[in-house]
């Protein structure tokens, strides 16, 4: 396994690669590597011949009063994952390789990323599109891995991958999950005991809505309203619940089959984000 | 010489010649091809095995009052043209093929697009820099061709080029006058005789600039002052005069080597550009 540290060496590398007639699979992380980023790692695997994974902590993707600092970082356990997993690459350069000083060019997509996390998260997708784009000229893939437990993300990097005519396919890969239902997060490593009885509450509220629409419920106010009560009852604080179309992140009136539901939660400091597509 | 039309055929034939170990130059045009125009493609030739000119009249790039309807086209003489400089692709698709209704996504830079071309033409810069990015992900070049002529778009483009880790190498060639002059412009077409006239307006206002620079005169404001009369003169609407850093494209007080001296001025109808670094 290889590490890069500067774009030049990672686009040189592709390059023999793309000479050579091979695909490249890329996995965008921000490491501290959980088996969410791993099945990411083996469904790359299946799409091509190499696989480079990425492993960056954006800054620009973090708000001012965000957790950039304090962002679990464990950079030799990681190398140790994607070792084991195979990975022909990880790519880590530091901040100052990836943005100059005067750095002034963003991507900005401004539809799909207005609401849900974008909301709450002023600046964030546009720090994920840039970075993502530099990433995408660095590695130069065929194929890139998304989670679905970012669903917004993945849907805002479909989006930009079209619209800029990035020649690489998107695979979003399903959320994996604790056995008792928490979605794997590298956040989740700063939960107290009791927040993480508490981070319980996402995926339970999730399995209601499923269930009520699975019993025929249509009404989305009132499936929102009952996971909103969910939140509150499992001592969450909750950031947003949304029931969107996945085509235009617009909330939608009646759920329907492919309807996502979307939750952003604190538990104590640590925001949690979970979904799911009806 | 091959017509392509759609990016996904581009980016096959691109892939095709990478992995046959050639290096491919784009020309970004907007048709209406001139001697500017085709000495970017000698440029082109001399640094990569295939050249690729681009002919799309981006409607992104122009502002609600400007001449997107009336921008002169004849793809018929392009290609005519293309053919007799050995370009090997011409890349054309039509505004449906690289815009979807629903697009989203934008690429911005927000420092040396602030001033001159980018204060006189709002999202001017918006749309240039998402148009080339579109194109360089179609045809995926290893170097890339711009004219001086227009070089606030050089600058930006460099500089966008640089932020997003485009593999991709700014080559920026000389402007090619007529015999009197006049910077090429495929807008020139449009001049009546008198304004073509009075167009000599801008060229002959550099060359004043430049000679008072070479007779000791070091102060900008004097400089601006005697171009802006010269362009009155002249029988032009002055746009700009502007003197400028060429790292930030921010006013300079001072003249030394190095600083450009940018012009926009209106002869009737018709925004005409030029520009010279001292």
């Amino acid at each position: 396994m290889k590490i890069i540290t500067t774009p030049s060496e990672m686009q040189a590398w592709s390059r023999e690669r793309l000479i050579a007639g091979e695909r490249i699979a890329c996995v965008p992380t921000m490491g501290y590597l959980h088996e969410g980023h791993l099945s990411l790692v083996r469904r790359a695997r299946t799409a091509a011949d190499r696989v480079v994974l990425t492993l960056f902590v954006n800054p620009t993707q973090f708000g001012p009063g965000e957790d950039y600092a304090i962002y679990p970082r464990d950079p030799g356990r990681d190398r140790a994952l994607c070792e084991a997993e195979g990975v022909d690459v990880i790519f880590m350069p530091t901040a100052a390789e990836m943005y100059a000083p005067d750095a002034s060019t963003a991507v900005v997509e401004e539809a799909l990323s207005r609401r849900l996390c974008g909301a709450s998260r002023p600046g964030h997708f546009r720090g994920v599109c840039t970075v993502v784009s530099k990433l995408f000229n660095c590695v130069r893939p065929d194929v890139a891995v998304f989670g679905q437990k970012d669903a917004q993300q993945a849907l805002v990097i479909k989006r930009m991958v079209r619209d800029l005519n990035f020649p690489i396919e998107i695979i979003v890969a399903p959320i994996v999950r604790e056995p008792d239902g928490l979605a794997l997060s590298s956040r989740n490593v700063r939960l107290s005991a009791e927040e993480r009885k508490s981070a319980l509450g996402l995926s339970r509220a999730l399995g209601m809505a499923r269930e009520a629409f699975a019993r025929g419920e249509r009404d989305a106010a009132t499936v929102r309203r009952r996971i909103e009560e969910e939140l509150a009852a499992s001592g969450l604080r909750t950031d947003y619940v949304e029931i969107v179309d996945t085509g235009t992140m617009e909330p939608v009136a009646q759920l329907a089959p492919g309807v996502l539901v979307a939750l952003a939660a604190f538990a104590g400091q640590t925001r949690l984000i979970d979904n799911c597509e009806l």
